[in-house]
């Protein structure tokens, strides 16, 4: 069976200028990949009609299936429905489904309707309609010399209700698709080179259906395994024996076994050991109760934060001591082991998480460069201290502070 | 003068299958579109030859400058050096300065040096060798038929390291760079439809080289003017006198007459104030301090958080009445307005804001469904609250409730 390939064309300048990233086009690739299309060219192009043209005619010689973001909004800077028309070869006729649904939605939020709503019920006459539950701008599904297209708006969740409610069912009763598996094996404390090194023979034996991908991500680094092929049962079982030999390789660095954030890693085990825990942040500003938080039932086992900032708020809420302050700084081991003992008291939880740094780009000084940064992490009885040295920009540095820290926690709770 | 086009050309797996979204390529193109560079293609594709080989041919056909990044790591999977050597017609040679800078970084981190490492330092031939001072990958400039090709690390900070100490310079000598000017207003609280409906004398009356584009973001609305020219000052001036029309057309729901988040806008009010700010956050778990201090030098005005996830942290950091909890539950007025008041009280900022909903995916209930928040702003005098009703998923209903709670404050200043 051959693959079934799919380019993704966005449309818009803003994803040129760099005013706004592009989160459509990896959302769109993990759902086609899961039911084993492949998505093996991404085109960006602005709000111009020669370049939709030439990159709608470009992307079908090349691939199966074209989906389209974007350009759709009831504003003018907006010129993909006229351009689609002279593709296709079609013009623009009124939906009495899009209408409704415009017609609707204005009348939810009480909201007189314009000119330029109306005219987002204006469709192609040569596509499947396919209305969006979440906007105003409908999809538009099409099919010329054997090729699909779909045109949808570029905002992530209408675009994502449009996929999940027709595309996605769509596509998978068009093709018959071949099966692409992934696995991916999380690890941290040991460097790409070396995990290379140690999986030289691993990876010279891997079938050639198989492919190994390494994947830095902050201070972990994840493992995937590819599996391609016709049935997915078979498949499924040679990817699998692969994976549990990665496993045993890599037995001692494993952080999970599957493609999860530390943030999910470290849900678990609490959930697991039924235990609680709490967070003093000074430097990550609540980056890690944010993350914690993040994920769907933390609060099974995430009671809250005290995000200290100001050193009277260190003070007064997590009881640092003045006098700790004074003599060794805000950022300093003395320090957070003092916000991590507050923050066990003040939020009553079997573990913390406390952390202090210099985060850049400015505040630093000969003894305490901008990245410095002390994390401890424990229980009632036990605490760890670690400092770092973080050498990137303030964003990357709360961040890998952020990772860092839970990390850190992760490995104390499994000893 | 004519203008200088870019293709970004990414290469990766991980990009295709979803794993890791394209950041770079925004970045990219911002800092071109500063010296007025205009990227008018962006092409993701795999770790595989032919699509490289075609990609390179292809985009070197459209554009003037072909930037390259990723596929450039010490393991297997790369494959990006040999194909240039290809394309180039040249061979792979040891550069001494890329083999020290290896060297260096190995031996100041205390690790062992592999082959796999010291292959990094091999270079193509026909390239000038831009030193990577962030990583061992170093990055390639190629010139071919007039056209310029730059290859560099995927990883963000390298490929930034890269850009600033060589390629942006290097493009600014090597071209005459016509001018690209943008200027962007926030706005909030009318939609798109209905600040197009009030611009449409104005959109219409732009000179032809002054471009309004609408970028809705959560529940802002920007509106950006792109001007073009080959004169810098006249262009700008030409931009100016629009953009000040564009201001006094929408003074009444202006947030904000430059392109910043709603956590610089409120940190600049703040500051202008000589006032001080606080979060009791629930549903939001620290996204809302995490964004203000985000920003460089918001301890002038942040002095902390407290996240209280789980009822007793909010009985016992806030103060929240267990009657209230009782009777009205975590998401209600009464629980936000004790939530406000509390933190007020602990933090002793002059404002705070306070947050309590249901996310989702579960914990709905029939009289509170899932996206249900009430959110309470104020001072020690005045108190607004507001209820919401989101419809998306967890991540952009925690997002959109930060946005709204921060908008709400900053409206509260300002009466």
């Amino acid at each position: 069976m051959s693959k079934i390939t799919t380019s993704i064309i966005t449309i818009g300048d803003e994803l040129l200028i760099g005013q706004t990233i592009d989160t459509n086009s990896a959302w769109i690739a993990q759902q086609l990949n899961a039911m084993g299309i492949w998505v093996h060219r991404r085109v960006a192009i602005g709000d111009i009609k020669k370049d939709i043209l030439e990159a709608l005619e470009r992307e079908a010689a090349v691939s199966d299936i074209v989906l389209i973001t974007g350009g759709l909004g009831p504003t003018a800077d907006d010129i993909t429905k006229p351009t689609l028309c002279e593709y296709f070869n079609t013009r623009l006729v009124q939906d009495e489904g899009a209408l409704r649904n415009v017609l609707h939605i204005f009348e939810s939020r009480g909201l007189p309707m314009l000119q330029r709503n109306v005219d987002q019920s204006m469709v192609p006459e040569a596509c499947t309609v396919i209305q969006n539950r979440r906007g105003t701008a409908p999809g538009m599904w099409f099919e010329k010399e054997g090729k699909i297209y779909v045109s949808m708006p570029g905002v992530p969740h209408e675009m994502q209700g449009i996929m999940e409610d027709y595309v996605l069912p769509q596509l998978g009763t068009h093709f018959q698709t071949p099966a692409v598996l992934h696995q991916t094996l999380v690890t941290s404390g040991m460097g790409e080179s070396f995990v290379a090194e140690r999986l030289t023979a691993f990876e010279a034996g891997l079938p050639p259906y198989i492919k190994l991908a390494y994947l830095p991500s902050y201070s972990l680094l994840k493992l995937r395994l590819t599996a391609f092929g016709d049935d997915k049962v078979v498949t499924a079982a040679a990817l699998s024996i692969q994976f549990q030999e990665l496993k045993k390789l890599l037995a001692d660095i494993t952080v999970a076994d599957q493609d999860i954030s530390i943030g999910e890693v470290l849900g678990l085990l609490l959930k697991e050991k039924g235990k609680t825990v709490g967070t003093a942040e000074s430097c990550t500003g609540g980056q890690i109760s944010s993350w914690i938080t993040a994920i769907p039932g933390s609060s099974a086992y995430f009671k809250g934060s005290a995000v200290t900032y100001a050193n009277e708020t260190k003070i007064k809420l997590l009881g640092v001591k003045p006098e700790t302050l004074a003599a060794h700084g805000a950022v300093s081991e003395e320090t957070v082991r003092e916000m991590l003992a507050g923050a066990l008291r003040l939020l009553e939880t079997d573990y913390a998480i406390a952390v202090s740094g210099i985060m850049g780009p400015d505040g630093g000084t000969p003894e305490k460069p901008v990245g410095t940064v002390w994390m401890a992490v424990g229980d009632n009885n036990r605490t760890v201290t670690v400092k770092h040295r973080l050498r990137y920009d303030r964003d990357r540095n709360i961040q890998m502070t952020a990772v860092f820290a839970m990390n850190e926690l992760r490995k104390l709770i499994l000893q």
